[in-house]
């Protein structure tokens, strides 16, 4: 990512990278409050207090624009692997640091809450990026859970295949309830207690 | 629920039982596939074949019209209390009724994973439905826990409050995927097994 706070030599393009970065965050919010369909690219210009020929610049299409958002945020998500995700136990705790950076961050709970939500219907331009990411988040946490398994980490009567499913689903039905009502609903502590109980030696421990 | 097939003596008005019907069938589809916020009453009138003033003698706004859908929605979904629901197992196994029958109805499922994604913002016209439906929910659900919990029906280390938020959070993040995956998820099987092992004496026993 470029830090934007220092000097550059790249010159104007330092000066369109900040631009773009702006038009990014205002466009997750307005996508994330409105929804993808109802959204249009002349409120995300007049959000971003440039015209909406300015923002075509950046962006011709709100398809490419949305396309754009969720690139950048899969960047800056943490959610990437890391050297250490072979170890299944090192990567159910990164799970619940992503998480737990998530209850800092309603605005992209939104934006993932409405858009899987509404991809769920063929025509919606991000409809293949969910299914592949689902695919993609069940697929490496299945491996995860099976290697759990095999080693004896799993709880008595714990399905490996049938926990990855549950892990991803419990984050994202926690997400719903988490953002009506924010002060009732500890994300982290119930995903935390359900991860434990479903190990055999607590991730704390 | 009126009986559309039979012949009734109430002749006009079954009629027009049968249109708003009709309109609610309609508007289910197009909120859960479009959001509320970017459908539009010409558009639903147009899918339901009638003019927009045609519609607006029905419903004489959008909002009063997701209203209705709710409403209708709440009604037909065996989801209200019933004589046995004190026994927390009964209570339970209804759970897993209604998502059986939500997996027969993805129209319906569309509709309550778009509605209570974008019901997050405040301003959205089924912001308090949505808040409402979940603290009801919780609280009738950490009740049948607590009840398992002090009859030591619960299997060691689980905690009921957590386990109700869980509960329902597992039932909406299964639809997402399912939604976007239906022939990789087992709604049904996957809440089940989860139910089974929070429970000393598992539920089909």
């Amino acid at each position: 990512m470029v830090d934007l706070s220092t000097p550059t030599a790249r010159g104007g393009y330092a000066k369109g990278d900040a631009r773009r970065e702006h038009i990014l965050e205002v466009a997750t919010e307005i996508f994330g409050t409105q929804g993808f369909r109802a959204a249009t690219m002349l409120q995300i210009a007049a959000a971003c207090d440039i015209s909406r020929t300015g923002l075509l610049h950046h962006f011709p299409t709100k398809e490419s624009l949305l396309e754009a958002v969720l690139a950048h945020r899969d960047a800056t998500s943490g959610e990437q692997p890391e050297p250490n995700d072979s170890d299944p136990r090192a990567r159910l705790r990164r799970i619940l640091a992503v998480v737990e950076h998530n209850a800092t961050q309603p605005r992209i709970v939104n934006l993932f809450s409405v858009l899987s939500a509404e991809a769920g219907e063929r025509s919606h331009p991000a409809h293949d990026y969910f299914v592949q990411r689902y695919d993609h988040l069940r697929a490496e946490l299945q491996e995860a859970c099976r290697t759990l398994a095999a080693t004896d980490q799993l709880a008595p009567g714990v399905d490996p295949h049938a926990l990855a499913v549950e892990i991803i689903a419990l984050m994202d039905g926690l997400q719903v309830q988490w953002v009506l009502a924010p002060e009732d609903i500890d994300m982290v502590a119930i995903l935390r207690h359900r991860l434990n109980d479903a190990l055999a030696i607590p991730l704390d421990a």
